[in-house]
């Protein structure tokens, strides 16, 4: 049988942490609501905003980015994601937690990855072309709008400097695009100048990471992503569950609610112990904070990490206001181990012949268990171990609870309204046609 | 004169936020307390927790550094700095605001610098230990108890590794160590294997990083730490006024409270829009979590990042509960920039010929009035330059900031009760003795 990946929520009842915690018949009363909600999403099914249910079957693009990765590995050492906000935090979730911090220097079959686009500062691209030989670099310039300012300025860049070191000809296969298909400046270029466009995802940016945006650099930095979308597909299965005890995505979400509304709990920790699980802990701060903000709600996400944190964070979560729920996550299983060596000195001398894994579960469970001792509410998810499967399982895990969470708090996870009013003003800053009025407007604040 | 950095806090104020920003007689009122605060301050001066206000003035440090590192330069090509908590952040956020990103690819004059011992994740070792001539690699060991667990095992594996490489003998010279000078694990073995020791600054490791705890990697990796020193010593300066308008650490810490006494704003956000910057905001973050985080009271820290977040938290924060404010941070004169290419593309054509550095600059003037008209209070502290100078006064004004806002408060900045459970659960299950009745306690619950 298929191995799930588990929560487990009783530190944050209140059997265990008093009247920081759920009670049971509240979570059953949610309960209640699950099969309507699943009845309104399965309906929902062909609209674009749920499509990302149906990216963990398509086969089509599996196949069309295995051509695409021959190509590229023929060609190119490097390959440099441009994208900001969804564009570039799935892609880099997947690529830190099973590279690793060191990949671009360790010797690996796939290619190196880069990440740019994600800001507009110009030391951050002045670097990254220092050390660059563009010859053999390739750019994935993501924008599902096609008109993004601070993914689109670092394409136009970028594309300078190509065009320079390769010539127009040549430039023509340094650059893959995914933007919408449709009308808009992304696509009228790669169009003109004959650059692949992928065509984006339908849906939201914030839940595109098992499309081509995720995808594509996964598989170029040597990974398998069949494996991604297989895990994926357990969740989906398990989420058209009406069953509690098999719906775990709901629960999650569930508990998420109840601690906010029924608590005032208005802050929700993500606090991996694997190291590089901490990028995965940043895609999950956006899909939280776009999908649920809004109306004058919304949980506000944290993204911490173990046990780095017990050393900067964990005093305040402890100690502090109890305005915070926690949610850890740990591999069962780890393929990487060392052993602490003995030493002579014999206050240290408990620490020789323990594994550093070993260690690493011990601190998560001293913490779980000092925060719960102190009714601090904290839950676990457990992988059984750290790869492309249950980190597939990871994402829609997440992905499937923050709609269910938006249902529950009857708000869209699937739009952002919020931002329209600050890139007016920048588009009025900028000179961009239209935008007059909102110059006027911010220029009396300058 | 010497140039001081800004803090503008008129977006923070009733007048432009109503209802969610201060009243000028708010800080008025407890701009009274500042005489009083600053006096017990300053009798306090030979307290070690307050000694932090002397490093700026530690010559004899800054010629002990010098000449340490002329040795560090002449025999190694990389630095290792082992510590987790303040041992780590302050030294991680110096060298990523002026090194950057990619400093240890770029041909740089000083020595690259690593980080490690934050974590027990044995695949971070394992990772470094793949890239790193062990030969020409020395580490600087940051434990200001000499018995903290996640750098002591990395350093104790670190140690085999290296004698493995060069023997008992030379590795004497690879290991620098920080700890307090009396009788501890660290320090004897330091003593016993005849390595250097600092002697770690005698107050708490968060008020640090302007002791050798991180200047050593800042002068190792090229950088003036007597400029850094400089910066630190205006606001030192500026903090021993009892003059509002002059003594921006305390209004700044002020405002922090009079958001989360009298209005409930639990969240403080610190986003600065120079991408290196971000290092920074995690220092801040345990600064002001540690600090602050106890009995039940506390301001939860998050650190963000512009105009990275305008595509993942902006959403939250423009139309999320007023639960939160904001502080951003960017340097008015910055000595990178480049140009956006001008394009046929018709949409596209308004962005060419603006610098990436003004296009910055707008994005946050932009983000900081649509808050200011959505009534979300935020403040901007803008730096003259990016450079050592500027950012000494940075660390000062938040650490003078961190001890005003614990006296408004009522709360001793400088101790962290709340993190010893966890620690004594953990030396439980790894078999310390003394600690057989906590490893009782939790084995209940594995």
């Amino acid at each position: 049988m298929e191995k799930i990946i588990k929560y487990d929520c009783q530190f944050m009842s209140a059997e265990k942490v008093g009247s920081f915690g759920f009670k049971k018949q509240e979570l059953a009363k949610l309960g209640k609501k699950l099969a309507t909600i699943n009845k309104k999403i399965e309906k929902l099914k062909n609209n674009p905003d749920l499509s990302f249910r149906k990216l963990p079957y398509d086969n089509l693009l599996v196949n069309l980015l295995g051509k695409l990765n021959v190509i590229l590995k023929k060609n190119f050492k490097n390959l440099v994601i441009v994208g900001i906000g969804a564009s570039d935090l799935g892609a880099r979730a997947i690529i830190r937690t099973l590279a690793g911090r060191y990949n671009n220097q360790l010797k690996t079959k796939g290619l190196n990855i880069y990440f740019a686009g994600n800001t507009t500062d110009p030391r951050v691209l002045d670097d990254l072309l220092k050390i660059l030989d563009l010859k053999k670099t390739a750019f994935f310039i993501v924008s599902r709008s096609g008109s993004t300012i601070e993914p689109m300025v670092s394409f136009l860049y970028f594309r300078k400097k190509v065009i320079g070191a390769v010539g127009q000809k040549k430039a023509q296969k340094h650059f893959i695009i995914s933007t919408l298909p449709n009308k808009n400046p992304l696509s009228d270029i790669a169009q003109k100048e004959g650059y692949l466009n992928l065509a984006h995802y339908p849906g939201g940016g914030r839940y595109s990471v098992l499309s081509a945006n995720g995808l594509l650099s996964a598989m170029a930095c040597g990974f398998d992503i069949k494996k991604l979308l297989a895990g994926a597909r357990v969740i989906d299965k398990i989420s058209k569950s009406n069953n509690l005890k098999v719906n775990s995505p709901f629960i999650f979400a569930a508990l998420q609610y109840l601690a906010y509304k029924k608590r005032k709990q208005n802050i929700s920790v993500l606090m991996p112990y694997n190291y590089y699980l901490n990028e995965f802990a940043f895609w999950f701060r956006q899909l939280w904070a776009e999908s649920l903000g809004k109306e004058r709600l919304g949980i506000t996400p944290i993204a911490a990490l173990g046990p780095t944190d017990q050393h900067s964070q964990l005093q305040l979560y402890i100690e502090g206001p109890h305005d915070k729920i926690i949610t850890f996550i740990i591999a069962e299983k780890y393929k990487h181990d060392l052993s602490v060596p003995k030493t002579n000195n014999k206050e240290m001398a408990y620490l020789g012949g323990h594994s550093f894994n070993q260690i690493l579960k011990i601190e998560h469970k001293a913490t779980s268990v000092s925060l719960m001792k102190s009714q601090r509410p904290n839950g676990t998810i457990y992988l059984p171990e750290l790869n492309e499967y249950y980190l597939g399982q990871l994402f829609f895990f997440f992905e499937m609870a923050a709609v269910y969470l938006g249902e529950l708090l009857g708000i869209n996870v699937f739009n952002q309204p919020g931002v329209e009013h600050s890139k007016k003003y920048m588009y009025g800053l900028l000179g961009r046609k239209g935008f007059e009025k909102e110059a006027r407007e911010i220029k009396k604040f300058l």
